[in-house]
């Protein structure tokens, strides 16, 4: 017992994951076990900060001078943006940040690793990203991660759908400036499936019991890779209906183990 | 390795220890382990604060939803106390905590436990605090802390030397107005002893290489208990000239230890 609590001492560096609510989240244990493991005095602890108070209390606690970096998770993507001082090309791309990370000069860099984290994942599972076509459902924060890493990865095709018609226009014309090489549509119809090989739903339902799938989808075909970015439940209606339909089916679990590893050479990247 | 990192989890409730600089602090150590064993998810943090951003840090921290307790050490025993709403009787006395709890309302409760500490720490060496005459050089933060515990625990006299000779009387006039059964006097000569029993040096003299002995003490009486609140180095000029008179000699480290459970105590009674 006494050995597990006496890695923590006053040489010990800070990282934080931040969110409302926070209880929930992984990455203190995850990312934690990986600075230890990488030989690091520091831990990655949860933070949890109250929407009113985001502001005056992430400017506080980033003058903390033992603090190395910061994870945002729900509901901070968006508003962690403005926390940067730089932002790295991904996070340019996306317009939101999930890490940030303290230079060596005191400013802070911000980037994003949601959809790196789910490229990783996919390829890990063997689906061939370079090419394929993807169906994304949700153009929020999640969404508009998930969308930019896949054409930056070669994607071919990438089809959206949300309710919010505004916000999946600006996001259709941000996927086509970058990577023009991509073809990009915005389908009214989330239940059609078409000529894609992946459907990723990036909107929150699911999560919530009672949820039912985010759209009336038939018979899936079964050569169709099938991701749901809800870590809680593990298993959605969706990914249920995709599982009987012989699809292959994952959730976001993986999507965060294979952020660990990014967000941590992100973060050791200027380590004290 | 895995076992060791684990015990931090989204959870996982914080405590801080403020100052700076903070690398060489040990309560992160000591409390975390406390708190541990004692069965909670939770963790004491080094939180190395700069002395111009104190203000702006601490009220952005003290807003993490999570955050129950705080600590301070050097050089913010005094300013931290205008971060509690409510100060217990020992801080109302001292003028200034070293901890802070958070209420189940959400306010701040401030006590000073630096004293509370030292006379633990002298009872549990079996010296009876009780009818002893204190000299105390010294009277800033550590040093009011160590005259307020002492009358509290029915010292009969105390006598103050220190340079400064405004902030010397200030102390002298709180000792007689919340005492006055102690005997208080204030000395010019911090190298005389008289009929003193116990020696106490409050000022940082000692710390830093090259330091002498805070007076130009001759030879103690071997009688005489002396104590250096001094932690590192763990012996001071003063304490190898006390240790070669034959006194009995205790440096600040069982102050430190002392002081732990009451501080832990503090912090429970609010636990969530």
């Amino acid at each position: 017992m006494n050995e597990q609590a006496m890695f923590i001492n006053g040489a010990t560096r800070l990282y934080g994951i931040v969110g409302h609510p926070i209880a929930q989240v992984r990455s203190p244990e995850v990312m934690t076990n990986w600075l230890r493991n990488a030989g690091r005095n520091a831990v990655l602890l949860p933070m949890h900060v109250l929407p009113d108070l985001f502001d005056t209390t992430l400017s506080g606690l980033m003058q903390l001078a033992n603090l190395d970096g910061l994870m945002f998770t729900v509901p901070y993507k968006m508003n962690a943006r403005a926390l940067a001082a730089r932002l790295m090309p991904e996070a340019q791309r996306v317009g939101g940040i999930n890490a940030l990370r303290r230079e060596s000069d005191g400013s802070w860099t911000g980037e994003m690793f949601d959809g790196i984290g789910l490229v990783r994942a996919l390829i890990a599972q063997g689906l061939e990203v370079n090419g394929c076509r993807a169906k994304i459902l949700g153009s929020g924060g999640a969404g508009s991660a998930v969308a930019m890493a896949l054409a930056n990865a070669h994607a071919s095709a990438i089809t959206l759908s949300d309710v919010d018609g505004v916000r999946v226009r600006v996001l259709a014309d941000q996927i086509r400036t970058h990577f023009p090489e991509c073809a990009v549509t915005i389908s009214e119809s989330p239940e059609q499936i078409g000529d894609s090989t992946l459907l990723i739903n990036c909107t929150p339902v699911g999560m919530q019991r009672g949820d039912g799938m985010p759209a009336a989808f038939g018979t899936l075909p079964s050569q169709l890779m099938v991701v749901d970015v809800i870590m809680k439940p593990a298993v959605t209606p969706l990914a249920e209906h995709a599982r009987q339909c012989g699809c292959r089916v994952m959730n976001g679990i993986p999507m965060l183990d294979h952020q660990t590893q990014a967000v941590m050479s992100f973060f050791s990247e200027t380590a004290k």
